[in-house]
């Protein structure tokens, strides 16, 4: 079924980084860790008892669910906690099952288990944009000081330095890195707040079980119930665009660096055509700008989204799960197209 | 890798059946069969000899591709055709290999192959439409009479029947049929025009080349080169997006009808709740909404896909295949859970 | 006002001919002539007296609205007819004015004078798009025999001839030239179905009365109600953004020819710089590639409006309303910028 | 040419204040401070004589282009600042005239031109957002008490306050307000870089100047050239449609809300229908939808920007100038219709 997504370009258009760390495996051990961490949490503030908690911790962690039943509870659903909790707690047993997912909602689950999923990702883009920004730092060391053709509206305007294009290029990638903190702050937190967000099974104690909650996932505490409010998955997706627009800059200059005309950048590599084997197509620069271009077209379903009506919109949800994963798939292998192509770079400028 | 599409959401996002029909079996079979019809129809008007084309005919009708090697080869190329020639070649052996995909480009095969897997892909979904279709005209029979509060600004406005509400679904759903036709002939046509779409190894026999390779294919033959004009992909879009649309429209009045003070419709089945098993949810007509909103954000890719430089964009081409697969996804899995709800529709308009 | 969507920049983003025929002038009179054409039909068939009619033709002939209790009224209620009909009563008079707009709704007005708007506008887009196929035939003839390098993934593939890469621009104008027969088709017709779109006013009589005013205002009878089934301005939506795709990939083309060591193109005019007096900027080309990326980014919202809840839909017909115009103005300035891109080409391909 | 966007719907979709502050007479003061305070800057470090700098300020501040002038520079250069920059020199004279401009390109000019013109702009959203945010406290205190039934998927989930929905209502608007000064601090600055972003007139003088400019005009110093680094404009979009967005859901909320068989709430006013006058529509509220999807189209275009090819794009940027402008005014308009759709509220939740 990956072959919806990209068939035989699988490498060239998946992230499979990205993909394990999304995929279901992640999947279950996130939803896993947020029902087992909400229990002890809850039995730490009296909401559920201790021995039911310690047999949640206990079993639960080597709850493994019958995954076609997953599919099946997810199309009857539309959601997947429902049919993980109902298997979760036989695999877990009376009466402990009874305390399983106390006060929570699907949507609770769901939220935080994507919130747990995208913490090794941002460390995973982290990586990457300091590999790129090294890369960069290289080029500049080395063919900065060559000399460039200016040039805008398509047209040569006056000489400039190697380093001036540079520059703007090392410029995304750095201000990309800047916002990762605050992306991080505002997207890896916990959802808790049950079945209509009102948080009606934990009265006053719904603050402290957040934090426990937190504390003990790793994930920040925010000070809103984000059910329906979906401007920070926006945000995310904002940062999405603008890494995968930075690298849809850049590849669209290589590209236009490497017209046979222009020769202002010599790449190693470089694709083969079936029909003209003297061709060096430069692949991945081309698909950097087809990446940016995508995720600029997925944005705008995100935004669609944020008119997510009343407690929980099943329609503005769904949305949501059909473009985030392919955003960061398609930020995930940018990035990798990104460090190859400029590692490819065997010389940018005039020959000196 | 499927898991990025949809995760444990599969059943509930993907459609086993488009999926197939667009897959990498499907595709394999496609390119071989254009490969093999292209040497017999070169062979029919003396471009190659007729010992090789049936040595390639006989000796391609088994060929299976090493798929890794193919997945590598996209990487490297940006295409699949490149290192499926080659290996195609390798398993035919000299001299019919140098007559292999004589002429021919890999835009040629991969916008053939693409033609080749739309067309049992359109039978589906005439076949789909028509089903619901038929669900529409049982439930005007059934329910036609009934009265219904005609709603406009969400406001009660006066009195219809359910005929005039399912009469605009049932429009739409008939006129998405009837532009089937147009979107086949627009779309179900032979790519023929090597390197850089100028045809330079045909001569005067191109158009007879290309009228043999259709009629073997049983594809169309356009009177113009599509390696650069993709105002068809732009149409067969705008015709995916309008059934999605269509499919929005009717799961949007589902869902407000469904609407517990309404009580407008009566749906069997209904996704349960993790925290309210109370609950019926109207799953199906939600997902119809987000597919709706999908395929309208994705559409938006395919016109930048216009832009289409030169005699091939790596880059607008790559956006496309990004795009299109998943908007035929959207399409056929939007079919599914609209048969589906509207089987499951028990009443109509008010009891009686 | 005019400013926010271009302010110093509106000729070269405003095409004045299209602003004309679809601003509020037209507006007035294309509402004035459905009222009128309405009554005369319905009295034809005995919906409303005779002399109702007449009054309401003669007195209608010059009825003028006070445009700003016009834009007073369309802020109160979020559309325009139902203060037009109001004032237009009041010009009419008792008793003749109790027959105005009988059986009609404010949609069944907006989507006629659409209609009546859009009828001289694509007489317009008809001519200019010829006079581009003349230009690109004027092209052909004087150019195509020469050489051309045929680039393909940004690269030099092999060399083709100026023909080759003008029958792809010819073909894509050609084709919207074909398709302009059916979008007039589908979208030249009339609205006609009252309050909740159930003709309730009207009987068994809806049909005729909707010959007689189609025939009336040279329109088409729809076989639907097309109140909240907005499949066809999908379709129209498409074409535009077909159109301006076309001229974005001849623009993306003659902005890479242009470039000073390719030289492959030689226009005359030609932007000025601020800072750099020697450069000619092919101002129109990039104008035409951003025309059509506008309109790529617009028709994702067309489709999102197709989800149109129950019998009418504010917001889903609001959102239409803020996206068609601009479309249209977009398609009109890029026929305007292609027709004076084309004739202002001297030279394509190699100097011979 | 305001009827292109929208006609007689001008009071509806157009925010007057927004259209003021963005038009043609903010552009000319913007660009004519621009000017005159970066002759002073530049004489401040002996870049330009200072009697030139002082009839620079002197004899521009009466200076007036003539529009007509403008618009026909505007088409021939693609852009204003060309003959912008030609008038003010024939205005003040030789030789002064020769220090005008110094330094700098039309994208200096126009990129500070929009912070000085998104000032204002800024605080006149700041204060509409804190009057929002003060009426959904006036609510909140009034009705948050009361009972609602929360709805999850359409369907009633479980009882809720009032509170309970207002809280995510107002924590979408307290968000955006809180990533108000971030968003000004990115995007009110100067740009000052030359013609190719090389800064090449100013030697090592570039950063002293840049920093007396932004001193002079109340900007701040970007640490990067965004001739070509639009990610800021990208934030800025993003933060647009998260406002946009917020009303949106919001927006929806009330139109179901405010169904008939729901009633759980109470607007005054409330637009009327030509065909019947029992009605009384939530015209605002559904507006606010539209504008919230309208956005979500817009981003997508501002991201597409990105792709900004080497020291400026005309087509990139052209692009942005045709979609932020118009995300500017819908979200000047959706705050306006925010504020009286909520001020309009005369009860929420059921009747005490």
């Amino acid at each position: 079924m990956t072959e919806l997504l990209a068939g035989f370009l699988g490498p060239l258009l998946i992230d499979d980084e990205t993909a394990r760390m999304i995929g279901t495996d992640a999947d279950i051990r996130a939803m896993r860790e947020f029902e087992i961490a909400l229990a002890i949490s809850e039995a730490e503030h009296g909401l559920i008892s201790e021995q039911a908690a310690n047999r949640i911790a206990e079993a639960g962690a080597n709850f493994a669910p019958d995954r076609s039943q997953l599919a099946i509870g997810a199309l009857r659903d539309g959601v997947v906690p429902a049919d993980f909790v109902k298997q979760m707690r036989a695999h877990i047993g009376a009466p402990a099952s009874d305390s399983l997912h106390f006060g929570a909602t699907s949507q609770d689950v769901i939220d935080t288990a994507l919130a747990l999923k995208l913490k090794p990702l941002f460390d995973l883009y982290e990586t990457r944009l300091a590999a790129i920004s090294k890369w960069l730092g290289s080029l500049l060391a080395n063919f900065g000081d060559r000399d460039l053709m200016g040039r805008t509206r398509m047209q040569a305007a006056i000489p400039i330095s190697v380093a001036n294009r540079l520059a703007v290029w090392k410029g995304l990638v750095d201000r990309a890195q800047d916002d990762l903190p605050m992306i991080r702050e505002r997207v890896l937190v916990v959802s808790l707040a049950g079945a209509a967000g009102s948080s009606e099974k934990f009265g006053d104690r719904i603050n402290a079980v957040r934090i426990s909650l937190a504390r003990r996932l790793g994930l920040g505490v925010p000070t809103y119930v984000p059910h329906a409010a979906r401007d920070r998955i926006a945000d995310l997706g904002n940062w999405l665009s603008k890494v995968t627009g930075a690298f849809g800059k850049i590849g669209q200059d290589v590209a236009l660096m490497a017209q046979n005309e222009m020769a202002e950048i010599a790449l190693s590599g470089g694709g083969g055509s079936s029909a003209m084997a003297h061709k060096q197509n430069p692949v991945r620069a081309e698909v950097l700008v087809a990446l940016a271009r995508f995720n600029a077209v997925q944005l705008s379903g995100l935004h669609q989204s944020l008119v997510h009506e009343q407690e929980r919109s099943g329609a503005a949800w769904t949305l949501e799960w059909m473009i985030l994963p392919q955003m960061l798939n398609a930020t995930g292998i940018s990035l990798v197209h990104a460090d190859a192509m400029l590692a490819s770079i065997k010389r940018i400028g005039g020959y000196q």
